[in-house]
């Protein structure tokens, strides 16, 4: 099953680790850790193996993919032996990579995506391409009439409007192309009426938003233990401090607004009550890529008495979330092929901000996770 | 349904705590934070009630129950207020407490362990008696032919000698008396070949072993996490500061030796190889019923990028685990109740080293607790 | 030396637990720590002894002392039992506040400020009064002509602006009435030309700004540390949750700045350059009088090797500061009974932002505290 | 003033990391961020330059230095180019070491040092060298007649005991080389009366002992911070998990507990009361070069209100090393040239466990150390 791996903001950390951690896989210069799809409660014949999947993008910067490597290898995300064995399969990723359109109608730039990917396709006779958003985060849009439905969208987007923001605009793209879209970002991306039902209308599924893997991944697994244990949770205050280009990106207050937003829904839904205290995001260029993360919950037990527990988590944000970037393209090309259409709540495990997912404990997602491919592995999960 | 809790160690902070919350319960001057079996997934008619429960004990100590009370109010594990206003019952309690028995054979000292309970049973018209061990930890016991078989074990009781540690002595006088019995500490208590036997000859359940309540609940829910990002932990280090009676008594090294064991246990378990580190108990007699529990994580992500996480855990021991003494009286009577016989692997969300369980994770113990009590409320655990 | 200590602020909590505290100690029902001016060091005859000291103060609230003093008790910053014991020292406390004056002209509130100090003075045969202000935190005044010399101010106050903030109003009638004054918060103060002019003038000392109990005390003796090691910081980030009354007023985007801004101040001035990162302070109610600050510093060593350190500060604010202020009375009406007049630097070992000083480093300062009271006790410091 | 370094341990983490340090100074390819010695306060004309140091030293192990660089920079204690660009320096420097004397009595292998010392000096035409001890750390030894003074040490050394532990026996033959001596570890290197007597009879310095570089550092500002403060320290209780070649030393009960023993004088000392608690050293191999330590202090304040501060640091024991044995050799290089014998209090700044010093406060020790190189560099400090 040759499956294309599209990557918008195909440039960026997060990608740059996963094309090379798919590419050193293939070549057996790496294990697989850090990849849930190949634990043995998931892997198996359903999924395309990395030796299948190709990999393409879309990025408006235009650093070669070798030297994004090379500066990972030197802030410590990737080993450097990497980035010098697999310079010549990275480079044939780059004749894959194309810039995003700029200029003309936003139908014309959607044209050039679709033609881009169609292209993609046909030139390594894949069998699909899943669609990744792993671009810089975006504010919030505006409304727009067109966001209602498939028509009025299309009638808005030969307009002079920008009724779209990236991610929809690409997210349309994939759609047109005949190809399932993920959103490993907070941003708007399918979620609108008219991506929807556009989607369901060609039968294509899709998955987000925003992947889970520094403090809302310990958060979802502490929050259910308090709740488990009928412990009544006080506050819960956070503070995030990361470097790198998603941390200069989040530091502009649009953006930092929409990723706060996505990190506190955990506790909310999963103690059926918010405690007190927020969660802050500041950038300090120093840290890199790695991020700290400090987070103190106070919570009181049996007759009131009160306690405390703090947790500092200081993670490689690229290392925890290219691998999953891998398992969502592998999952949801088998879903495709599965004949699965719309959303996939079934990978809540993966997000944040899962869509349709009745739970934001892990565990439960795991388990759903778990029963989701074990049936796509049977032959039934369309 | 009229149940008493027996408790050893009934002197205790653990002890102490739990009385006075369900008699502050049983008055409605407190609500059940901390006690997991008020949670909507587990109550229900099957089990006793707060005001069901009548409390009693043996201790080798003779401070009056007020006494005590007043002292974990002080240190600010109780609200004062309660200490104060459950003066009466508190001292009602105080007429069902008997001296641990000293003296004689170890078969003497058993027969009055079973008077005691069979006259407590009498005196309060009760349906059952749950024992729980809540003593303070032993050293792990020599090995004793006796140990073999109920009636090797009989013979040699009656001997000069100690055949049994204080722990299953109780356990086998509970069993004598037909009382269900569970074990809150790491002690050997029913753990023998030839009381696990009789347990079974007599239809008695029984649970155990070591509450989990502190740094070992949040292994319990990290080390799964773990696992199911297949991250490959690299080390984990504790460290718990402690002090408190239960403090003073790990401090000996024999009983540091068995509690550090069951804290290991976890990890190797869930994540399928032991990582580096350990963990230490230190006595910091300043800490008083509060424990501060640190621990280091280092892992490894996708293409071997190291990171790490630690946390800080501050909690009252007393206030963790007197709830759960409660839960577990009530369910292990409601198994009783039920016809249940032998190890009830059902509770092992309660312990440290559950008997019998094949999971150290939380949530799928939790699952396995949630299906036992909705059994029970049905009807047919038994 | 029969010594007033006039709080502004005194119904607050610095200022309830420094009466309380002072009054314990006269009353030898506690001992002296978290009183520098107690140590070997620095006790001696210059400074008015506990006993000197009478308590009185205006406040906008009027919640009776003692009820305060049970508020504080209940919430674990003070013991019960000395509320109680000191019921009738506080009622006597409470015979000497004074609501804080309403209405009318800036000039008009001043006289009455005036002739409650001069009242306070004679009622108690007092050789002086200190007026402290532990009030609420304000945010910085707009600019007013007044605030240039002394005829400008006057001649503005009889007029219909808010030419002070309330700060600066007390701070103008202290000086009036002849009383030292020591701000112990961020506000303006004395810190205005026309009103350290006119303490000159009338040869009183003065002292501030704003009591150094937490994050900030432990940077002056840390950030000394990386630079007597030549360790190079590159980043300082921390984090303040704090409730209580302080707190709530800290949330408001004005105070807020103000306090921030006193609080980078020691790590560019130690340093010499001023590393990446900044601080937060957030409002968590459930934190109570006690804060928790966590800071994270990330530093290179010999060759770039790059290391950090974080810690978590959990302090009880009022505790920390109350001490301060009765060590501040005692050493400014010892200033000013020496002769001294004008600005105090030698006392910038107990402020976030002090007057004057040329060094932020703790220990810098204690000399400097040390050798000044050492001149103080043998008669020299004027 | 042409100045030998001679390393015992010289393939040891510090001494490689010490090495290329002093390599690349002299090549100007790094700075010198964590030198001491190079801050404006102590900089001046007594000492001499990196251009004038030449290393050597003993070992008992045989890896290549270049190795040892390589497999330093592997561990990101070393940037790898400037292991690459000094390779050639490096392999000069290999030519200066000496295998560790074996066999014979300890008279002779003293006599093989001494003739290992004086051909360095001569080779190199040095002014003088100082002999450093970076060795792995000894258990302490057996006392032994021999140690009370140089006659009976001599005959001793001529039997077949074994009289001195290794860093005694390099000890006595820089003495008797002319060599003045640093131990940087806390093993027992020249402080026996035996030696001390000799070093003061040819007009020697010494300084040592045990190079404060962690947990033991910040204890070092945060003790006389609580004290300065008038807070009473409850408890402190430390943990430091460390792998690398020390941390497999130390696992080593003997070693341990020397380490653990200088680590806690510092706050008895500094506090003028033991608070409880005590210190631990586990190995974590996965940790390698870098050292996590955690710190937990409760503390009292005014009324007997409790709180706590807690600290993690996480630091690279030899990039904090390396550029203090450097300062070291200089420095006590600069005190023999001016005629300085006997201990060299002045440099209790760089020590755990410092001779002769009054003092474990860092700004103290900081002053003294300021005091002695302004005389040095006038020229005055003999
Ligand atoms: N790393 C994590 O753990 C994690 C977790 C959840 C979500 N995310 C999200 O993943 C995204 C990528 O993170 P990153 O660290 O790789 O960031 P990055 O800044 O390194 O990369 C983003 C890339 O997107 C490109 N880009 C920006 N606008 C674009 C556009 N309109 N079209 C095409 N490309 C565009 C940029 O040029 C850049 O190369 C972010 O949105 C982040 O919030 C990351
Ligand atoms: N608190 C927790 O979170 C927790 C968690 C798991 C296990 N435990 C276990 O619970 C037990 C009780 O803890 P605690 O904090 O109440 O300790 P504690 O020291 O306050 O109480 C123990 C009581 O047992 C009594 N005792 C000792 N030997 C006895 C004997 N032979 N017969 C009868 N009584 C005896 C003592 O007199 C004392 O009153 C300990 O074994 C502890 O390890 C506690
Ligand atoms: N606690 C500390 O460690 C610390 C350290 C440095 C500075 N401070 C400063 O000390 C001050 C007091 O802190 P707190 O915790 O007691 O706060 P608080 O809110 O408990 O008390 C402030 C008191 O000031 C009174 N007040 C407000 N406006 C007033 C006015 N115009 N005139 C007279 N009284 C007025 C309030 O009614 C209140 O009683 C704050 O400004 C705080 O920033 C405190
Ligand atoms: N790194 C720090 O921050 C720090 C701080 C204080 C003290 N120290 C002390 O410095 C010493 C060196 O630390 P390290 O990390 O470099 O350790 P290391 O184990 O890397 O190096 C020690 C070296 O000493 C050599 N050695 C052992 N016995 C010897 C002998 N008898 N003669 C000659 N050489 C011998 C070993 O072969 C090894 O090369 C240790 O004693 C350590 O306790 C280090
Ligand atoms: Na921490
Ligand atoms: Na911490």
């Amino acid at each position: 099953m040759r499956t294309g791996v599209w990557l918008v903001g195909a440039r960026g950390s997060v990608a740059t680790t996963g094309i090379v951690g798919g590419l050193a896989l293939r070549a057996g210069l790496t294990g697989p850790t850090g990849c849930v799809t190949e634990l043995p409660d998931l892997r198996g014949p359903a999924l395309p193996t990395f030796a299948d999947l190709v990999f393409g993008g879309h990025d408006v910067a235009t650093t070669p993919l070798t030297k994004r490597a090379e500066a990972l290898a030197a802030a410590g995300v990737l080993p450097g032996r990497l980035a010098t064995a697999l310079a010549a399969d990275l480079a044939a990723v780059e004749d894959d990579l194309r810039p995003a359109p700029t200029g003309g109608s936003q139908a014309e730039r959607a044209a050039t995506i679709t033609a881009d990917l169609t292209a993609f396709r046909e030139r390594h006779r894949l069998d699909r391409v899943v669609v990744v958003n792993v671009s810089a985060t975006e504010p919030a849009p505006a409304a727009h009439p067109g966001h209602a439905d498939p028509d009025a969208l299309r009638a808005a987007l030969t307009g002079p409007d920008e009724v779209l923001p990236p991610s929809s605009l690409y997210a349309y793209a994939a759609v047109e192309a005949g190809c399932p879209y993920v959103d490993f970002t907070p941003s708007t991306g399918l979620r609108l009426p008219a991506l929807a039902a556009l989607a369901a209308q060609r039968g294509l599924p899709y998955a987000g938003h925003d992947g889970k893997t520094g403090e809302t991944l310990v958060k979802s697994v502490l929050a259910p233990m308090f709740a488990m244990r009928h412990l009544a949770v006080r506050s819960w205050s956070g503070v995030n401090l990361l470097g790198g280009g998603d941390g200069a990106t989040l530091a502009e207050p649009g953006a930092n607004a929409a990723k706060v937003d996505s990190k506190q829904r955990v506790l909310g839904e999963t103690l059926g009550y918010v405690p007190q205290g927020g969660t802050r995001i500041d950038y300090v260029e120093d840290l890199g890529d790695f991020k700290t993360a400090w987070d103190l919950i106070t919570f009181a037990g049996f007759l009131g008495t009160g306690m405390r527990m703090e947790f500092t988590w200081h993670g490689c944000d690229s290392a925890l979330a290219a691998p999953l970037v891998l398992d969502l393209a592998r999952l949801t090309a088998a879903a495709h092929a599965a004949g699965r259409a719309g959303p996939l709540p079934e990978l809540a495990f993966f997000f944040k901000d899962p869509i349709d997912s009745p739970t934001h404990s892990l565990s439960e997602q795991w388990q759903r996770l778990v029963d989701f491919t074990r049936e796509l592995h049977a032959g039934g999960a369309g």
